[in-house]
């Protein structure tokens, strides 16, 4: 048990964290465990609100991988491939529509609104935020998947500036108006750009980057990092979020975080505390 | 062929009208063939942007009853009734907000967009805009269907200082943050209640209200349309939309039209030209 | 007779005219005709109070040649000469400021407030709006005949942000105080320029500049302008006006107009329909 | 000769004044001697400016019946009179028009310029400033001569907050856009109300209101000014003047004055001294 | 060692308290040991600063009777005693300034900043912050102490927006501008007061108000009070400290805490935990 | 006598200073006679005031030797020197800040106030103001005498912008909060050019700086001020004072004044008479 004069403490440890991010904004991309397990989801959005209160301005895109596919299942649609790459087909991407923009944005609303925030939720659609054109990928045609080439944050300044945390499904519109399905660690880092943020936090189900004994690297450079992929150490999935942190770094973000999101208050730890903390931290 | 100076007379026909509702607020309810019919549709964007463009500040409220259905049916999820009274369990609601807040709501934003305007959908559960209550009609429990007991306007109000034109979805949330399914036209009344609206549009399939003779009423007040009712010359589905005018100039809209969304420009033809033009007007 | 549909099909036509230049300053040079024929003077007044409620922001700068010659006349004044030009001594520039500031300018803001707009009326001496000194002529001295020199908005913006269309009488300032009558075109052109004005339009008694086929020429650039002056095309009252445009453009203004005032809403034609309409635009 | 100290000293004992009027509107009635001889001319415009730099708003309100004559009799034009009253005929009235809103107006706003202030004129047309109604004297017609019914102050606001002196020529608009002549100390005293201003001063060409022994009243209030009318010891010309002071103060004006126009610095003396000093001072 | 959960976990718990009080003012009196011991001193000031960042508007007013007592003493100051009690005679009144205002108000303005925030130090004096008038006791002059009779919180709310922990000595002035000592509890109680504060905290050096059995009363009301008083079970210094609370009560203040000042954070204690951590609230 | 028109004339002679200076900051270093004259603390206070109320912005920093070597006197403190040169020590230093913060600082408010001002007092330690270091002189330690190295004009620009003149004791910071004193014509200096002032004016007690036989300069350059320096004419206390004039114009500071404070309200006559008039001015 805590006693009262402990916790009066921790709160004054937290004091020059606060200092250092008061007025930034932080973008966070939210998806996997945190998503799915009550627990990390409520204690997700406790984090999202006590920075909000604390003055720093946190901005959530989201993704919904698992989500979709349940539905897709349900509707008992069947996946199509091209040369083994899985098609965004007009179908899926009114799957993706209904489930990103309609179930899965509207939830994480009311878990931070269900925690004593304000939220409101947009999609990349709402006042052209993301403007994509279709993704090709060694010259196959995938459907409906787009490639973040303009972000309008004038929509989403708004919503935050009324006083709400903005959470964003990654929507996006090509110039013809049509939609189509965005990564969401790619949306969340062309926004965290777009935004100038001061952090970029991209909640994973992993520790971090490993290093090749398998222990979690807790800091990386740009040099460091390329090292590591061209050592074949960093490998998989983890290569685009990794290039996902060091592009946002480029474009101006500060510091980008790779989080475990599996890790209660995985956001609190990584903002209040040293960098040696939790997961992995990219500095330019 | 229309000449040039015949175009410019009509310009400045639209005076008077535009000088009239200058910064005023217009809630549109939009729903119906308006919504269904590609060249209506079209029409109906044209019309909120022109709306925008020359001062006013157009809120769009959107149903999608028939896009629901068409959802259930793919599904096949079997609908439910208590006593007759078609029921709104967990699976509808969360189909319902896949679709009103997924496909329906991004849809028009998309199209507001396309005719040249600026827009930002959101629901009702965006900071908490609308609160609701479980709806019991004659005390039976008919599911997540959601009377409104309270709007809170801030977020569709910084979208729309924003420089926005929101477009909301009728989805409503209880006290424990759980979700209801709202009636669109009784949104809308309750939203333009909350904006203070100049005018409420009721866009609906019909050519407005028709007296004992089937001939439409250009202009009705509080007494004439009892009367009406009292008489059971007003019928069936007309009796609710009717009363939903009628309540929102209980709560100070100056105006409330019940227009006929099938007539292409309908909301313009409401707003420039003299009441008698198309639908029916309730005035206090 | 125009049906309803047709009417509102014109309003949604005048939409990209309407986004292109929301915000924008439009400066107009009143004269001629248009200020003189009772329908032409409505017209205009139209006009004007439409392009400022859609958004625009309209300023006028009138002349009052005839007005000033009849009052001169009823006075019994002599016109005086110096080597043919004709000499703006004292007693007639009492006329002059009596006219324009007295009579035109009131006129013309009774004319557009009648129209349903708000006006207030300016000389060029309120707040040192146009800084002018003695023009010479080819050596010769032919009175109080001022030359812009330097523009200070400052009394016209806040006229302008206090929602009010500006009417200007070009009447200017020399360093010591001395009033001088001022061209108005060359008037117009300047505040054009020190407004950063979107348009210029000068109203004139013709069709628009013609070229050697007497025809028409809708469109002119600065090289195709002088090529006209050259061959002696463009000629005699027209080349000052002309000129004007030139300047105004060098000056800043993305787009010249000389506009046939004797036309029935000239302006708004020439504003909210292509520019092969009427009249000639002169770009960059 | 001043010593440096005194008058320095005579600059503190201004202080308390210019605490006590910072920030206040003083709505000044301009006419008489004071605008006729060239000392008197430069001493009121030194008044003014200083009064505006040391925080105060001066608001100008002009007569000009003199010149108004000089111009009549100048083409020729002979009063008409309807039993004995002098009418204002349509071609009265453009003369009117022309001296009061062409000449002499532009030429106070010169005159303020001149002593480094910044002021635009105005006239009661610009924004419907001042609204009037046909004057019946006893039953008849005497043409164009108007009773202010209402001030609209937002263009003068406008130009006041711009930060420059608003110099007012007494023309109004009926509710039909027709010009008529105002008394300019009705509407100074009614523009003083509408603005809610501490002070109306009121120059004259009279020592003040005297009493029946001749003696100047330095102070009076609205009985012992009752008194002296019913005893007749107020007459003529004054009357008017009084009143238009006592209907000042009956709409809120804090203290009305007659001042001396035909003093030097009439209006500094009056602001800044004890109110014995000069003219008379007429108190609720 | 607490481990990094746990200490996210008490950042979470301080939330809702947080967003309690955001934007609120909080009035603390600050004196006892909590001015005098290094520790205490330290955690003082890292809680006002977390307080400020958090979003809260904390306001100092502070004692300083040992570190007069003791200069005093340097001086070799006798106290003098009217009827016995001790009188603030001129000289004292002067080593009142000079402790108060130079060096106790420095000192806290330089804790404040040293923990990392931004801190302006006025006096009562400073645009008539605290006005009194001389108090007498009983009937018995005992010389300079005053009682506050206005407070004009103008110099005080421009320091505050500028974004600085307002720290006030407890000086206050007489109409004439005469210095008067003024009891710092009255004083902060006053200034509450006059801030339409939502908290005030009295700093002291006991736990709190003890009940009969010398238990402390976490929670009291108007009555509770009252009736501890008449039982003299409230007695000597508490008494004016006790009756301070309920008259910022009074004033308007919602929650007034008499707060053991011994204890590290005892501030952030009181502020984020439930009332009856520490201390003795008081409710109307 | 003055007679009034004579108390106008001054008023109005006074115009283009007003105007020149209006809305500019003034720094007026405020120490010697016209600090222990009662008469010429008065004139002062009036002069201050009054230059407020014109609309400039007077700023005051004011030393207060006298009084400190007064309480150091009172307490038996010996003064300690190093090599000559007086140190202030710890003890020394608390007596300092007790004094130029508790007393002196406390009594020009109160002065300021008195004369119908509003006025707050601030150390260079408020918002950080004073940024110093330890002054080395000669290689020898004098104790905590302060270098200004930076001015943050935070915490002052708040105190002016709420209306109030900041009254500021040279009391300096250093980076571990530790107090100096710094000497009064440095900060002044220091603070004239970190707020862009448009004059400096160092109130001192002798008549300006003199030439070789002993007559006032009125005006000087850097240039005319090194060769005074050099040929040894301009000497001892007169030299940092003149430096820092120079280092005032060096930082951008329009002109630098060294004022003749025995004389009445030195202060208007050097800002509102010509150069000529009393003191010397430098100018770059």
């Amino acid at each position: 048990m805590r006693s009262l004069v402990e916790k009066a403490e921790v709160l004054i440890e937290a004091l020059p964290y606060i200092r250092r991010f008061f007025g930034k904004t932080i973008v966070i991309k939210y998806g996997g465990h945190a998503m799915l397990e009550a627990d990390l989801r409520a204690s997700f959005a406790d984090d999202v609100v006590l920075l909000k209160y604390v003055g720093l301005r946190p901005v959530i895109v989201h993704g919904g991988g698992p989500q979709i596919a349940r539905q897709l299942d349900r509707i008992g649609k069947q996946a199509t491939f091209v040369d083994g790459l899985r098609v965004t087909d007009d179908e899926t991407m009114e799957v993706v529509e209904m489930v990103l923009g309609g179930t899965v944005n509207r939830e994480i609303v009311g878990l931070i609104q269900g925690a004593g925030g304000r939220a409101a939720g947009l999609t990349g659609c709402d006042g052209s935020l993301l403007r994509v054109e279709k993704k090709i990928i060694e010259g196959r045609d995938i459907g409906r998947v787009g490639q973040v080439i303009n972000v309008d944050p004038t929509a989403l300044s708004a919503v935050s500036e009324g006083g709400f945390v903005p959470v964003i499904a990654p929507i996006g519109l090509d110039e013809s108006g049509l939609t189509y399905n965005v990564n969401a660690d790619e949306a969340a880092g062309a926004i965290a750009v777009a935004l100038g943020a001061e952090k970029f936090l991209l909640l994973t189900d992993v520790e971090g980057v490993l290093d090749g004994q398998g222990e979690r690297v807790s800091e990386m450079t740009r040099s460091s990092t390329q090292k590591l992929i061209e050592d074949g150490i960093i490998l998989g999935g983890m290569i685009p979020k990794v290039e996902c942190c060091l592009s946002a770094l480029a474009g101006g973000v500060s510091k980008a975080h790779i989080v475990d999101g599996r890790v209660s208050h995985a956001i609190l730890l990584e903002m209040f505390t040293d960098d040696a903390g939790v997961g992995t931290v990219f500095t330019p």
